[in-house]
Order: C-alpha cells, then sequence, then structure tokens
C-alpha cells in the first residue's frame, strides 16, 4: 500500500475541510493555524492488533475506534477537537481494508469537525498511532491533579460495557454474527467497537471540574490516578456505581461489578466536582442528555475505598484493566 | 513496559522544558502555547523493525533517527521544531533498550530545543511513531507546489552516502562491529544511523526557495514529487551530482550514480532557488557551512532527464527506493 493510494482514497472520502487548514495532507507536514488567544491540546494514541483489540474487528469499527480513543482524551481536557493525522501500519496492501477503515475514521471526523491533515503508512504488524488536535482557551484545560477534599465524583458515559461486550465477543470465540446474539450483546459490543468520546460533556466540565480523567483502563485504575495527581483519597459509594440494563441482563451481579470497577476500554470521563458547582453541572448534563452519575467523594488521604450502604467497606476482585492476550 | 515505567524516565532524562509548555507529560493530553503570529507545522513518520531499520540497529541511534526524520519533514517546511510526541511499540519489556533509545531520541531533542510532551507505549511488534511540532509565520511555509521554470535546483545535505552505509551493512551481515571497518564505512554508516536534519538550511530557504522536498526515498523519487505539484519538469546535470570522497572509495562509479539517484534515507532537502535570489542563497547556505550543490534547473514540460557534459541523456538504472527486506 503506497502512501499516495491512501491518499487519493482520502481525497475522495473526506467532507469538508476546515478554513484552518492552510496546507493538508500532500506536502511534508501540515500548516496549521491555531484560533488567536486559544491554546492547542494533543495527545496520541496507538492500537495494536491482538493488544488493543480482535484481530476479526471489523475495519470500520477499527477506523471509527482509532480517532475515538483520541478524541476521548481532548474530551477528558475539555479541548474542542480540530485536526487529525493517522499512522497506519499494514501487513500488506489491502485497499478493502482500508477503505472500510478510512470510511470509519472519517465518519467520526466529518460529524465532529475534524480534518485529517496528514499521515503516513507503513509495512508491518497492523496497528495504528493517531495524534489529535483540539484547541482550548488558556487556562481552562481539565487537569489531572485539581481534585480536593470534599469534591463529588462523576462520571459521564457507560461503564463495564466495553468490558461486557469483549466478554461476550470471547465467549463467542470472536465470531463475527452468531445466529443466537442478543439485543443486549449487541449493545455492548457497540460500545466497545464504537465508543462515543464524550466532548459535550468534556465542554460543559470546563471551568468547573476539579479534575477529570477519560476512564480507559478502568475506573479504579484512572480514578486512582485522579487520586495520586492531587494527593487525595476518594470513597466510592458502591450502590451508587451504574449498572445498565444490558450488564445485569448477561451477568451475574459479581461479575457486573468487576466490569463496572475494572473493565477497560469504556472511554467515560471521571471528574471531581466542587460541591457548590455540582448541581449545575448535573442539570447542565441532564439538558445534553449525557448519561451521568455522582459515584462518591473526594476525602483526605490516599487510595480508593469502596463503602456498601450498610457501611462496609468493599474489597473490589479485580483492580485494574490488562490488555487481553490473543 | 508500563507506561509510568518510560514517564518515570523520561523525567530523569530530560532537560530543559520550554516555557511554552502548559502541561507536559502525565495528562490526558498535553496544552502547548503558539506563539502570537504564527503557525501551527505538524508531521508524523513511522519506523518499523526490518522495513525502515536493520533489527541489529543501536537502541540510542534508533531513538535519535526516529526524532531527525521527522524534524527532517519540519526542515523541509522551514519550520523552527518545538514539541513532540512519542508512540513506543515494544515487543515486550526491555528497560536498557528504552534508556538507549529515549537517550538518543533526548539529545537530539535538547540540541534542537525540542521538548518531549506526552506519548504512549503499546506491547507489539518494534515501531516508533513518533509527531513533531514546529512553528513558522504565516505565508513562509516551504511547499511542495511552487517550482518554476528556469528556477535553479539546490541539494542541502549529502546524497547516496546512507544508502551507501546500509549497503555495507548488509554486506557485512549487519553486525556492528567488525574488525576490518574502514573509516569511510564508519562515516556512512553513521549517516545512515544518525542522520542530521537540515533544519538550519530549513530556515535559509524560506521565503526564497519556491519549492522544497526532504530526500527521504532518493533523490529522482522526491524531486519527482516537486515536479508533480508544480506542474514542472526537471533537468538534471549529470556532472553536478555530488558524490562524496567516501562512497568512492567504497563504490564503483556506477554504483555511486545509483546511490546518488535513488538511494533512501538521505534526509537532504532538494528545493528549487529563482535565478535573482541563487547567489544570496548560496552564500548564506556557505556562511553556515552548509553543504550545498546545485544540481540542475526546473523547465517546462514532465519528468526528469539527466543530462551528461556532452548533451547525451543519461538513463538511471534506479530510478526510487524501495524499502528493504529482512
Amino acid at each position: 500500500m503506497a502512501e499516495f493510494d491512501l491518499l487519493a482514497l482520502i481525497r475522495e472520502l473526506r467532507g469538508h475541510q476546515r478554513s484552518d487548514v492552510l496546507l493538508g495532507m500532500g506536502d511534508d507536514a501540515a500548516v496549521l493555524r491555531v484560533a488567536e488567544g486559544m491554546d492547542l491540546v494533543t495527545c496520541v494514541d496507538t492500537l495494536v492488533a491482538g493488544v488493543h483489540f480482535l484481530p476479526a474487528t471489523p475495519a470500520w469499527d477499527l477506523g471509527w475506534k482509532s480517532l475515538a480513543v483520541n478524541l476521548s482524551d481532548l474530551a477528558a481536557m475539555g479541548a474542542c477537537p480540530s485536526w487529525a493525522q493517522l499512522a497506519l501500519t499494514l501487513p500488506n496492501s489491502e485497499p478493502i481494508f482500508v477503505r472500510d477503515f478510512m470510511q470509519g475514521f472519517l465518519a467520526l471526523a466529518q460529524r465532529e469537525g475534524v480534518t485529517l491533515v496528514g499521515g503516513d503508512t507503513t509495512c508491518g504488524g497492523l496497528a495504528i498511532s493517531v495524534t489529535a488536535y483540539g484547541l482550548i482557551p488558556p487556562g481552562q484545560a481539565l487537569r489531572r491533579d485539581g481534585a480536593q477534599p470534599g469534591d463529588h465524583i462523576l462520571v459521564c458515559g457507560a461503564l463495564g460495557e466495553a468490558a461486557g461486550g469483549l466478554a461476550c465477543l470471547q465467549a463467542d470465540g470472536g465470531s463475527k454474527e452468531s445466529p443466537e446474539v442478543k439485543p443486549q450483546q449487541k449493545r455492548l459490543v457497540q460500545r466497545l467497537q464504537r465508543p462515543e468520546p464524550m466532548l459535550a460533556a468534556g465542554l460543559l466540565l470546563r471551568g468547573r471540574a476539579s479534575a477529570c480523567i477519560d476512564v480507559s483502563d478502568g475506573l479504579l485504575s484512572d480514578l486512582g490516578h485522579l487520586c495520586t495527581a492531587g494527593d487525595v483519597a476518594a470513597e466510592l459509594w458502591l450502590d451508587a456505581l451504574p449498572r445498565s440494563e444490558e450488564l445485569c441482563a448477561l451477568f451475574n451481579a459479581e461479575e457486573v461489578l468487576d466490569l463496572v470497577l475494572a473493565g477497560g476500554d469504556d472511554y467515560a470521563l471521571c471528574c471531581t466536582v466542587p460541591e457548590a458547582l455540582l448541581v449545575a453541572v448535573q442539570d447542565d448534563l441532564a439538558g445534553r442528555e449525557i448519561e451521568t452519575q455522582v459515584i462518591g467523594r473526594m476525602v483526605a488521604g490516599r487510595g480508593i475505598s469502596i463503602l456498601g450502604s450498610a457501611g462496609h467497606t468493599f474489597q473490589p476482585r479485580r483492580c485494574g484493566y490488562e490488555h487481553f492476550k490473543t
């Protein structure tokens, strides 16, 4: 797959180009205009076959997801996404795979107003590295290190569903179309393969959340980063943790809790909000129909404790997400 | 190799941090201040083991080169480099490899005033994807598409030496330390493994070169891109092509010409300069001790022709660079 095949394909598929792209694909580098009075927010994430996704994952979904996981990082900063670059490593020339992949990638890019401004195709084991770029007014980035004791812990988006979807696919031997797939399984697999970056939530949290992170490695692991960065502890309320209907229909209560606390690939946002702003933030999120749950609060100390309704401390079976092995 | 081991290592190794890095490594994304009145220039390049480098390449050199090839793209735009992100995919946890790699990467980064602002480590076949960021005043980027008939073709940097180094290593079975390595071989291997991005040349060419590209796939291939983008043809002068002493000591005349015309990994700049500016540009480049050669001129038409001193047309044996197979 030569670089120029991909370029031709993207030119054919891409839609509207942002006016702040002064020079896009096809030169040694892109030239971009950062709007006056804005700062640049940027991140990179790599997905490797067999580590971050099952090899049987449809190419369209993979294109979508490889951009979505990066937009999720921008969402966690409160940034508005603007551009992306794509470095695609492929075992061999597969035009149909690349076309489907690019259609998934560009579907999300166009919906979110992101222009693909450059990239690179190379030969090797299937891996996708995306660089995403966004904009934010000075001083408004949501950082990991601002949580204070007394702040409430909010989750925007679903927990455990993507990991539930992975469990369904693995139980199923990874086959794409099983005759007896239940609608709940479809929903969970969709959560895994076409995650929705919580960009609208990130924008609403700007200037109000004291800390924010995207949940990619499981709630306990990522909330743990907020605790460490802010030098503060977290108290989770067992009964307040969101457990979706779909998860409860397919897994027993203990499994559901494992998935919610330690499943990966959620791409929900976990943030902390000062008491005084909580109601306003919740109202605004509800007004945008963003699924939101208060799941605990920050306290002085270290680490994470999980409290049951009777006041007892609950000990989770798993603490963090490990990439699956094939 | 967990992400946080790498972070700790980088914190230990990194030197001065630029003041325009508002939030560096360790959050969901970096926050960067683009200086007022400047545009952002950005590119991404991936190196895959066995495709872009021999598996026996020393880790230090690999770190250097993975940044250098990206800075070369910025040089070809006339941009001043500012930041980088690193996505490193490794087969397994190899702390010594990572330390050496990071030392090479950061040696070049610090010399060029580049701050590493983020990245990602994943498990998989060895591959390195670097995103580089630079700054340029509006309207001054050196593009591929501006060459005009009559412009002279300049090369800044060496041609064919890196490909000569690769040929030496391959003839040598890829062993790192052969007892009878000649000094010329050492120089060529150094050109291959520790390329020097032509950043100073790029800055001097700003506003004066009508088109510019970095020579990574061989002179004929990359000059061909300038021709296509500018809808113009090139006439190369056979006797004017630079043939280094080292190349001539190790290869016969025909081999040297193959390497100079079609060898890869040069990371020289190939640019076109209007007649009226040529002497001033040459003087400025010479003043900075940048090796420069006028190798031909642009003419109306299509494609590239190579003229011998007797006025005959020379037909090259190879036209472009193909990634080596292992």
